[in-house]
């Protein structure tokens, strides 16, 4: 399978990573979370090529995941700004950070602390339940094949 | 910036993706959460070839994020089981699900449904926080430079 065909799979895990599944794009994505907006602030953070930067910002434009914004005239010059369809990605990114951190933070701790305005103190993500508002662990749910995602019935038939 | 420097970046994320931020890695991932064991189901689930299944399966070995089992043994053949760590990826799995089911779902809607078995209904994944346990959106949060990111200055400074 080539990835181009990606998006065709039935699986949303697939077609989200179709479009933000490049490594570079996930770090583009954390510089925007962190606040950069211009092109030379990334390129400076990321240490990546003019040209590689360039297509992974028109990707995420032409996917409605950030919009340029002028900010000079002459000349002509743009910053990136994430729409609603790219501040959705915000506990993927989030949640990536945590798992660095658990893992491979190394001595100094946590090179970025999250502050939760709302209660005034330093915070974790976790992942909770929409219906009852619980933490979900992984062993309290069930996937359940919905329509139109044929692969589905292999895997969750278990091997063992 | 080469890709195995990654790993050196004072960022959790940029270190997280030096381990989890390919996207056949990805897709690996969501296939062991969603039941598969073995190493055909896998392959046959992706259509990927076998020497890239191999590389990153042992990628993720090495990294202590899932480990091999045996089953049989004439021939000898392995199970993949995710570890701790590897279930510590569960809710950025969940994320990008959620997030595609959102944009990408198309007319048949979500193809897996996952189902909470604690209360008992169907579910979407939230962020909460640690702390307060309410909900957290990215404008109610601050991110604060940690010890060792020198990086991170020039990002949040907002250039504009």
């Amino acid at each position: 399978m080539k990835w181009h065909e990606l998006s065709e799979q039935h699986c949303s895990v697939a077609r989200s990573l179709a479009v933000v599944g490049d490594r570079w794009t996930l770090l583009i994505l954390r510089d925007l979370f962190l606040g950069a907006r211009r092109f030379e602030t990334i390129r400076d953070s990321l240490g990546l090529s003019r040209t590689i930067l360039a297509e992974r910002l028109s990707l995420l434009e032409a996917e409605g995941v950030l919009r340029r914004k002028p900010y000079q005239e002459k000349p002509l010059r743009h910053e990136y700004h994430l729409t609603g369809k790219g501040i959705d990605l915000y506990p993927v990114i989030m949640f990536l950070l945590r798992w660095g951190d658990r893992y491979y933070a190394g001595d100094q701790g946590p090179p970025v602390v999250q502050h939760h305005l709302a209660c005034g103190h330093d915070f974790t993500p976790e992942l909770h339940c929409s219906e009852c508002g619980e933490p979900v662990s992984p062993f309290e749910t069930r996937p359940r094949a919905g329509e139109g995602f044929p692969q589905l019935a292999a895997l969750l038939s278990p091997d063992d």
